[in-house]
């Protein structure tokens, strides 16, 4: 291989047709794996070397060690039976993708060191926006994922209205919204919630705030949060929205979930994870502002002064990295291998499945619903104490057969079932049914 | 593809086949391009379509566009005769590793939701840390950028030192540390440097001071800032110690350059890029501390006496990011195959390259050497006035046939020709030179 020449010699060629191979025969029989990795802590460490090696290895030897050490460590996110926190998929164009961008490995700083680059993640930004059906002209810009997008916005946020140090958010806002304020040096305000988990807003207090996070799907419960009041809220008092849809905002690309998304349109900024819902491999995550100039204010060290009126933007002025990789290029290879239709389609079948389970859980009266379902995510429970479910929840996930997780909702223990891999089958969240009420106590 | 069945039925194995095929040409075939990217703003936005596709189209449209529209917009980073900033390398190994990182598309939250990458970047930045000969220990993770480790280091330290505010470093201090500092709330207390353009550890004001920022190998002219010096002073103060080596720190793997890094065994953190100078494709920063628990105390957000004293670790609790890629796969691939030898050798033929290119500047009256070159950049400049260098600069780089960057140094424009892309020979330094000389106005 070139970077290594001196020493090795075997070809990318014979190397990249093996990885190749390897990650055909991952994707198709990834579903026969145990979803949830069986090993203990410290056991991969224990089982690799104490040091680099002296001289160059093989591309082969790395494949084997992938195959027979690090894969039993691996927790298969790709697995059809994957229904923990949110389902999410990297779809084969998007896996391509990566290795195109690898190959490229470009950096945007400014412009001219990758136009591509730069303009590619405008374009899909701008894409992406129109299948959601947002306002047309707003900025958009790809991070790494929600936590930097969120605490770009709230910098932005506290720029725009200084000696205002409150975040208001709900009591079932993401804790990204927590990691951002620490790190900005606001308080967060946690505001009550009703009693479907959405954020109360006759209990919103405004006094000293610089932002309000509003969540259209809530990691607990994927509830949605009464967008159109809390806009109404922030515009008297001037205070920057920013609206957290970064798992279900994918579903804007249907109609039919749009009523969900109503007051979107208001925000000041706005998160949506195409890594997560929309088949996109991890580390994509839009944050589009209609206030870039507040975005730029917070980020950009070259003083307004020296900055030409047209000159050529760089998102390195708009976010809290200066060299940026090519996270573009797999959103529009998803955007384009899979198409308006095909990204609805995934859509609807994970809504579809997530209903099917919520209704056999209906009429089962062993169980119960904790939570309305809006999107893909099923809150519930075996009837019974906390400890049991608890207790449920690990026999299930033992099994190897499916990967659930949980929550607390109104101080209870409650079971999440969340769907949207591409992989899954109405069969797989039928077989998570079964494993469930195989594994439930009797009541 | 399995992720939008419903509307595509090319298959992912003639897919692979074809953009790895795209890869080995484009790897192959990169030194033939012109470097910089030769396009007006706006071109490719302007050259797309204004919307994503309503049906799927094939991946095979997308390797066509890819080179038709998306090529000619590309800012060359593999190409041997990039000379700009620093040279990177996305080596062969790192570019295949990072299609397995997509295909397993594994999320770092809990230790649970992969204990693979978990102890994978435990284990990378171990045997990294050791390949360095860096002190045994040392708690060790992978970042996206050294934006964002040198946010979570200063995070640390604001967190060390509740009160104080400032952060002093050298004037010629990455402007990540701006960045940190203004997201943290942090003043930046910038420090004169010498003729060598290293920190002045005489004008060091540590008054108020949370963290000192030293860089081993400043972006401007690789110069080292005197770390014992800055070390002893900490020491006295209680200041946490912060150390950027972006980019020099990869020469640590060769025992003959560990001179410049005396001193570096007491940071309290140290930042090293691998995805700059040691072959890993973009995103992959590692940083390390020898005092995780500040780190810890920075971002966890579960509160101390919730935690259990044997809990398995989770590198979310020690930054910005709540869910992180699997990095250390590639960094992994590049260690194992290229070895420690062929990390050696590869920084050893940069700096000797560097090293040629600066003779050549020093035989040649025409021209002056504006800095000291400790590792693989040279600072130079042709005799004549800031604006002939400037204009010069415009037209080596309009050639296409190299890429080379400026900065400013006591007030003067700079050449700067960087070494240190896998694929550059003497040959290709030499028509640099060739290319920069033709190009000088005669004196």
């Amino acid at each position: 291989m070139a970077s290594c020449e001196e020493v090795s010699h075997v070809g990318f060629h014979e190397d990249g047709l093996a990885a190749l191979a390897w990650v055909e025969r991952y994707l198709e029989s990834v579903r026969e794996r145990p979803v949830l990795a069986r090993v203990k802590p410290g056991g991969l460490r224990a089982a690799l070397p104490a040091r680099a090696p002296e001289q160059a290895e093989p591309f082969a030897d790395l494949l084997r060690d992938l195959e027979e050490l690090v894969l039993p460590a691996v927790t298969h996110w790709q697995h059809p039976r994957f229904f923990a926190y949110f389902a999410t998929t990297g779809s084969e164009p998007g896996i391509l993708a990566e290795l195109l961008t690898a190959a490229l490995n470009n950096v945007g700083i400014l412009w001219r060191t990758s136009p591509a680059l730069q303009e590619l993640e405008e374009v899909t930004t701008a894409w992406l926006a129109d299948l959601l059906g947002l306002p047309q002209g707003w900025h958009g810009q790809l991070e790494q994922g929600a936590s930097i997008a969120t605490l770009a916005a709230l910098a932005a946020a506290r720029e725009a209205r200084p000696g205002h140090r409150v975040v208001a958010c709900s009591e079932h806002a993401h804790s990204s919204v927590d990691k951002a304020c620490r790190l900005l040096g606001l308080e967060v305000r946690k505001t009550p919630a009703d009693g479907r988990f959405r954020l109360r807003p006759d209990a919103l207090d405004l006094d000293g705030c610089c932002a309000v996070v509003a969540t259209v799907g809530t990691t607990s419960s994927t509830s949605v949060d009464p967008v159109p009041a809390v806009a109404d809220a922030c515009a008297e008092k001037g205070v920057w929205l920013h609206v957290d849809a970064a798992y279900a905002g994918s579903a804007m690309v249907c109609p039919e979930f749009r009523w969900a998304f109503d007051g979107v349109e208001r925000a000041d900024s706005l998160v949506v994870n195409p890594h997560k819902w929309l088949s996109t491999p991890q580390g994509c995550s839009a944050l589009w502002t209609r206030r870039p100039d507040e975005l730029r204010a917070a980020f950009s060290l070259v003083p307004e002064y020296l900055r030409a009126p047209d000159a050529v933007v760089s998102h390195s002025e708009y976010g809290p990295e200066l060299g940026r990789t090519f996270r573009a290029l797999k959103l529009w290879a998803v955007l384009r291998c899979c198409g308006r239709a095909g990204l609805q389609a995934r859509i609807r079948e994970s809504v579809r499945q997530a209903a099917l389970f919520e209704q056999w859980v209906r009429d089962d009266p062993g169980w119960e619903l904790c939570a309305p379902r809006p999107f893909s995510v099923v809150c519930f429970r075996r009837n019974g104490s906390d400890a049991a479910n608890e207790a449920l929840l690990g026999r299930v996930n033992a099994t190897g057969k499916i990967f659930i997780s949980h929550t607390r909702l109104a101080g209870r223990y409650v079971l999440r079932l969340a769907a949207g891999n591409a992989r899954t089958t109405e069969a797989d969240v039928r077989q998570a049914w079964d494993v469930l009420r195989e594994a439930a106590p009797r009541v």
